[in-house]
Order: C-alpha cells, then structure tokens, then sequence
C-alpha cells in the first residue's frame, strides 16, 4: 500500500511549469462545481510531518475563499465528546456548491482511539465510515481522500528541523517524537484500517510525500482530475433501485378503541410525570442521550402529548425541535443533516415534533424525492440510527395513530373552537384527502424501520388521555431499561 | 428595589381562577407575536432557589413548544470563555416571530465575575449591558426582564427541603450554602448592577416569590400585557433620526498615484508572508482574536488582497467568510447576528470579505433599511466594535480604493480574460452606475466610525502590489503592537 518505489523528486522549473496550468485549471473547476451544485468534500489525511499543511496551503491558494472552507479534526472540544463519533463530521459537511476541506477526519479519530476500542467495536467503526461514506456519494457529494506517507528517516529529518527553528520549535511535541519512535506500527494500523474500510476501489489516494513539491503535484493533478469527472456525471442518475420488503404490518390492525377514565388518567399522569422527572435527572448523571421521535397523523395530538410529557422536567435538560420544511440552508445539505445538528447530548433530551422520517412520508407522497432516494432512505436511516444507539444513545420512536373519522371529528372541533382554529389549515385538508397514499408510506416505514435498537411504538391515539400515558409509560420503561445496562 | 412588602400569598383556588384565562391568552398573544414576526426575548434573573425553574416551565406549559427556545447561561463552555462577553448571547438571540427564554442572562454573568473585575471593567460591563439591550430594542426585539427574590430565610428552608429529599438533594451545592451565608451582599451586589443598568424606567419586573403561585400569577399578568403592547406597537415607526456628523474625510484625498517595482514587491512579499506565519502563531500563544474587515469598491482586488495576505498562514488559524445577501434565517435576525457568529475564538483570524459595514453601504444605496436606521447603525456598529477590542480583540478595517477609471479598465479586462470573465456581472456594472452615492455613503462610514480602537486604513488600490504589501505592512504593525500591549 506504502509503496516507497513511488516516490518521485521533481525540480523547481519541472514543478512551475506542471503546477501553473494546473492552478488555472482549479480555479475553473471550482466555479463549475459551484455552479452545478456539488457538494465536494477533500479529505486530508496522513502521517505526522507528511507535509499535510502544506500541500493544504498550496491548494487553498488555488481556489476562491470564497468558496470553501478548512475543518481541522485533531483535537475534540467538550462539547463534541458528548455526542455520537460522527457528529462533529456532519456539522461540517459541505453544501451544494461548496468545498469542505478535512484536515484528517474520522480515519485519524479511529486510529487515536485505537487503545480505547475492542475488535467489535473496531469492526463496527469500519463499517460506519464505509456506510457514513455511500451514503453521502449517494446523496451527491463528491468525495475525494488523500493519504500522505514519508520514511521513518524523513520524519525523523523533518521533525529536527523544526525543532532547529526558533519560529518552529513550538510545532514539535513529544507525541510527534513518540510517533517517530513508533513510525512501523502507526504505519500498519493505517495500513490495516485503509484496507477495512476500501469498500470501493481506487477511492483512496496514498501518495508518497518524501518530495513534497512532486506530492503536491501528484495531488493537483488528481483533484483536477475528480472534480472533472464530478462535474461530468453531476445530474446523472446512477441510483439503484432497492426493492422494499413487504409490509408486515397494518395500520387496521391497531385496536384504538382502548382508553382510560379520567380519574385514572390523573393519578397516573402526576406519579409518570413525577417519575419522568427523576429520570431525567439520572440520564444526565450518566450521559445518555435521549432522543424521542415523533411522527402521526394530522391531528392526532402530538403537541399535547409532548406538552404532557415534558411538563415537569427541568426546562434545561431537554429541547423541543419542530420540524417543518426546510430553510435555504438545510436544502443544501443531506436530509439527515438538520437532524444530527441537533442531536442531544450527552445527558440531553431532544424531541422532535416530526423527524428526519419525513424522507419517506411526506417527500415520498408529495413526490420532493425520487423512488430509487426513499426506497434507499430506509437503509440510510436504520445506519444512523444504528450509529446513535450503539454510540449509547436511547432512541424512541412515536408513531400516533387516528381514525380517519377521527381526525374529521378533531378537524371540525378545531374550525369551531375560536382558541384553536389557528390549528387547522387548509394544507391538513389536502393531506387528509390523501390518507390512503400516507397510510401505505407509514407501513412500509414501519416495516423497513423496526429495528433491534429503535423499533416503532405504535400508539393508539383516539383517546388522548391513552395516548400520553402509552406514550410516557414507553419512555419510563426503556429509560430504565437503558439506565440498567448502564449499570453493568 | 427589593420590598419584602409587596410579598402577596394567594390560595389555591385563586390561583386557579386567575391563572386559566391567563394562560389561554398566552397561548393567543405567542401565535400574534409570530404572525406580526416580532423576536421576544424573555430574561429571568433571580436568586438561588428564588423558583426560576418553577415559573419557567409554568410559562412554558402555556406556550405552543415549536414557538420557543430556553437557553440556560449558568456555565459557560470552554468555546464561549474564548469569545467576547456578549457572543454567547447573541448566537442565542430571537429571530422574528421566535421566543428565546434567557434562564439568568449578562447580568448573571456580570455578578458571577465581580471578583475578577475591577471599577472600570465593572463600569464598562454596565455600559455595554444598556448599549446591547437598547440596540436590540431598536431592531425591534422585545425584551421583558424578570428578577426574582426571596428571603435568606425562605432561601435557607428550600435548600434545606431539596436537600432532605434524596431525589432532589443532588441540586443543592455547597456554592448554594454559601450563597445563603452571603445572602446579604449578594442581595446588594444584585441592587447596584440593576441600579446601574436601568436605562429606561420600569423596564425590570422585580418580583417576590416569597409564595411561588403569587409569584407565577405576577409573571404571567406582566408577560401578557408586555406582549399585548408588543403586538400594538409592532410596525410603529418610532425610531429617532440621529444627525450625521459633517464628513472629515473625503475619497479625492487618497494619493492613488503611489506602486512599487515588480522587484522590491516580490523581496517584501516573501518577507511580510514570512513575518505573518510568525505572528499567527503569536497570536495564538497569546489567544488573541484577529478580526480583518475587508471592503473596497467591486474590483478593488479584495480576494487577491486576501490570498496574499494568507498564503503562508496555516488553514486551521483562519476562516475567510465571504458575505454575501443574507439568507433567510439571517434576515430574521439583527443585522449584526451573523457576523458575531463567525466572529473568531482568542487565537484565530477571520477574514471577513465584505462586512457589517453593507448596513451603512449596499442597504444605504439601495435603501434596503430606513434613513434612521442606517443613521443609527454608526453608533451601534462602534458600540459593538468597542466590545469587541475592549474584550481583548484586534479589529483592523480596510476599504480598497480606486478610481472610477481603474475600475472601468479592470471590468473590460475581465470581460476579455477568458478564466476572469466569471468575476464581472451586470449588477457590477449597476453598482458601478451608482459611484457618487456609494461614494458619500463610503464617505460618510469612514467619518462616523474611524474610532481610537478600530480606525479605517483607507488603501490606494490602483496599484494592486502596493496595495497588498500596504495591507500588510499594516496587519503587521497592528499585530505587534497588540502583541507589545499584552505582555505588559
């Protein structure tokens, strides 16, 4: 993989006269990716001293500020170690349009983290990078990786000779040291981990960098090269269409006549509330995430099921995000990308008043996405998911379920009651007319998304009262559930 | 200012009778606030154990969860202590028809660092807490302040009551204990900062919360006529025109005449580049924030300005933000909002190409804000840049001039270029219709907000070398100056 064979020298003029053509050449590419809307993320990565910087330097000076930006993943904040491994990749992300820059990225944070993690663990990690990155191709964006090798000696050179300078001396730390010293062994953990995660072939660009002016026009000519091939298949459609399973679940299936009596409600209300409150105080203890999904019908009462159920917590401990369609910004992202923004963290509760299901309710009926793109959603979505959970999280996810007739009933009660008419619009008629269309979506969604870690819980919802206990007593149980593992 | 006479206790079932009507306007007067798009800003201020947590989940029980944010400013992050005071706040601000629910606020803030502050700092805070809250009044956020009080014997019980309950008793510290042993001094630090912020009369709704439920009732009384006023006055025009000051400064003044050879430019280029490498790292031992605000007329060379200046920088040091037409969650907020958002963490650059400065420039010309608002904006942009340095930044503004004959030969020349004619549009050639009135508003800024702390460099610009070593020179100067000042 390292292939010390490779490593060219190249002179000063040969180096002008290849480099200057090439530089014109980017600039270019730059505005026709920009103004194709590609996405194009450039991922840096390398050994210690391999000369990363500079070779960022000299592609930076190539292109518009304007239009890019350098996201450097060395070193972690607090705040994003309380989060799932791959949120702090996500906040960045580019756009359409824009080039996102990663000085390393989740291959250097596997590889920091390597004493910390099991063989499972390790697998795991392989597996969601090799997910984390079709699924981003697949959602448009161009994705290009390099990785920059030097001999052991050449470190070593490097390394003293920015010691030997004043201005320079600071850039050198023991670690680096450490790394010269343990240059075989941090070589063959890349080796090994670049090999577990090659799901696609030539992807990755290992480049010998012992010559850095020879690196950096290998790495030019090969951006180039990419963004031309980006540009030239940018709008193809080269989604394959993945068949969906069948249904393995009926919304008729859903007894809704169950209910409660008022007074029972109240004193089980009071003791879950109180319950909820101590809960939350102990998830916060121990910094587990919490994430409540909730999907339903129009009508079906989700704002006061939410209001109920966070009615005694502690304002400061949990976030309500009301999703409604996306602003400017989020259309240029992946669908999830709103999403994980905001993802709780650790010892957080986030609750989303319709979620990031939306890909394969309203986009599928209202036909905002292709058949191959929510066909394919399902799978995406259970990847994250499956992230968030074995990242520690909690996942619940509310499906809240009327009758068509009752919806008319809450309808109609709505025009009539002057305090709650702003509730009902128009646009929840049109969605009514087109029930049988939704009903299809919300099975398949159910069938395709029940997974071991977040299944869907079905809530029976003609009877409000029912519906929020149903509700709070699912999130005590598994609250608990998540705290006892804990425990072990 | 804090009168324990004013303590009321009511009953349980007065309570209830005066709080359900309350609560249904509540509801009402948050959906007339969204639809008129006003930003309303809640702030709770209090005591320890005063109830702050009880009174905000009572308000936002009565309000609709996808219409509101709380944000607690108890703790700061290690991401916050590197910014200036106000950042926090700010990225945390209402845009239109959003409510925001500061849990404690800058006065808070101001207290917690009383110890570390002298009479000047503290005097400075205070002027800059009536500056801010002003300057967001005018941009049309509505703000109501609570402050809630106890007594230090009613404080002293419900430490002792959480404390005895095992599931509540994690919530008493000993910073709590001590705050009640210092209950006096606290009290009156409290009364001194409010003393010495109340700008405007009435504005603080000093409460007793001796009986919680009186305290609730008061509350949610206040915030409802605050909001019912809100919505009457919102769309008034009330804004006083401020007078400009007679113009110091005029553009015919700059000596444009002024280059440099192509060979002393190249020998000073590789030097200044150099020195800037050194001075990055500086700066950032030193964490010190580096704001480069670049404007100058279309072709001024601003980008190529800025691809010199950061040739040599390291990419993971700076940020260069284009500014373009706001998008659509940036039109919802104060023109300021975005760019404290990107304003960089004490160690780091931001470059910002093209700046706050279109207030009193595009939106000006174009008459995109009323005459009284841009009028207004010179004071409140020096307002803010003087927080900015006070807290210890660097701001340096540059405008890139050239005449209007440069500009002429500079558009032609790059219709003609094949791989610059992107650069050029029709609405340059609008602009450039426009030159006496961006002249005298370019005028106009340079005179108005040219302060001791953050002075406009005017740059002779026809000469694209000299103009780029002098916009060194200068960061350069600026640096070490700033530099000196601090290892006093």
């Amino acid at each position: 993989m390292f292939d010390f064979e490779s490593c060219l020298k190249i002179g000063k003029g040969e180096y002008k006269r290849m480099m200057e053509p090439l530089i014109i050449k980017m600039g270019k590419l730059q505005r026709e990716a920009k103004t194709k809307k590609i996405p194009v993320l450039i991922i840096l990565e390398g050994l210690d001293a391999s000369g990363k910087g500079a070779v960022m330097n000299e592609l930076l000076m190539a292109l518009d500020p304007r239009g890019y930006k350098v996201y450097s993943n060395n070193k972690d904040t607090e705040e994003e170690l309380l989060r799932p491994f791959f949120w702090k990749f996500w906040k960045n992300l580019p756009g359409e349009g824009e080039i996102a820059v990663f000085d390393r990225s989740w291959y250097f944070s596997v590889i920091k983290n390597l004493n910390d993690m099991n063989k499972k663990e390790y697998k795991r990690r392989c597996q969601e990078i090799m997910d984390t990155e079709t699924l981003l191709r697949n959602g448009k964006t161009s994705i290009i990786k390099f990785f920059l090798f030097i001999s052991k000696e050449e470190q070593k050179k490097r390394f003293k000779k920015l010691d030997k300078n004043p201005s320079t001396s600071w850039r050198v730390t023991k670690e680096d040291w450490e790394s010269n010293k343990n240059y075989d062994e941090i070589l063959e953990q890349y080796e090994k981990l670049l090999d577990n995660t090659g799901n696609e072939k030539g992807v990755w660009n290992i480049v010998c960098s012992e010559d850095i002016d020879s690196a950096k026009v290998q790495i030019f000519q090969r951006t180039v090269a990419f963004l031309e091939k980006s540009i030239e298949q940018s709008g193809q459609d080269t989604l394959e269409m993945i068949p969906l399973k069948e249904k393995s679940f009926s919304l008729d299936s859903v007894n809704l006549v169950k209910s409660i009596s008022r007074r029972e409600y109240k004193k089980k209300l009071k003791k879950y509330k109180e319950k909820l409150m101590e809960l939350e105080h102990e998830i916060y203890e121990k910094r587990i995430p919490v994430v409540l999904a909730y999907e339903g019908w129009d009508a079906a009462g989700k704002g006061g099921n939410i209001k109920r159920t966070v009615d005694r917590l502690d304002p400061r401990g949990y976030d309500v995000i009301p999703i409604a369609a996306p602003n400017d910004i989020e259309k240029k992202h992946h669908y999830m990308w709103r999403f994980w923004k905001d993802f709780p963290k650790g010892g957080h509760i986030t609750i989303f008043d319709r979620t990031w299901y939306g890909r394969v309710l309203v986009e599928r009926v209202e036909g905002f996405c292709k058949e191959e793109e929510w066909h394919r959603a399902y799978h995406e979505i259970n990847s994250i998911e499956s992230q968030w959970s074995d990242d520690g999280a909690v996942i619940l996810k509310f499906w809240l379920h009327i009758s068509k007739d009752e919806q008319l009933r809450r309808f109609k009660g709505r025009e009539k009651t002057s305090y709650k008419n702003w509730k009902i619009t128009e646009e929840d008629w049109r969605n009514r007319e087109k029930w049988d269309l939704y009903k299809d979506a919300v099975e398949d969604m159910i069938t395709m998304t029940s997974t071991e870690n977040s299944e869907w819980h079905v809530i029976p919802g003609n009877s409000k009262r029912y519906a929020r206990l149903k509700v709070m007593e699912i999130i005590i149980e598994e609250l608990e559930k998540a705290l006892k593992k804990r425990e072990k």
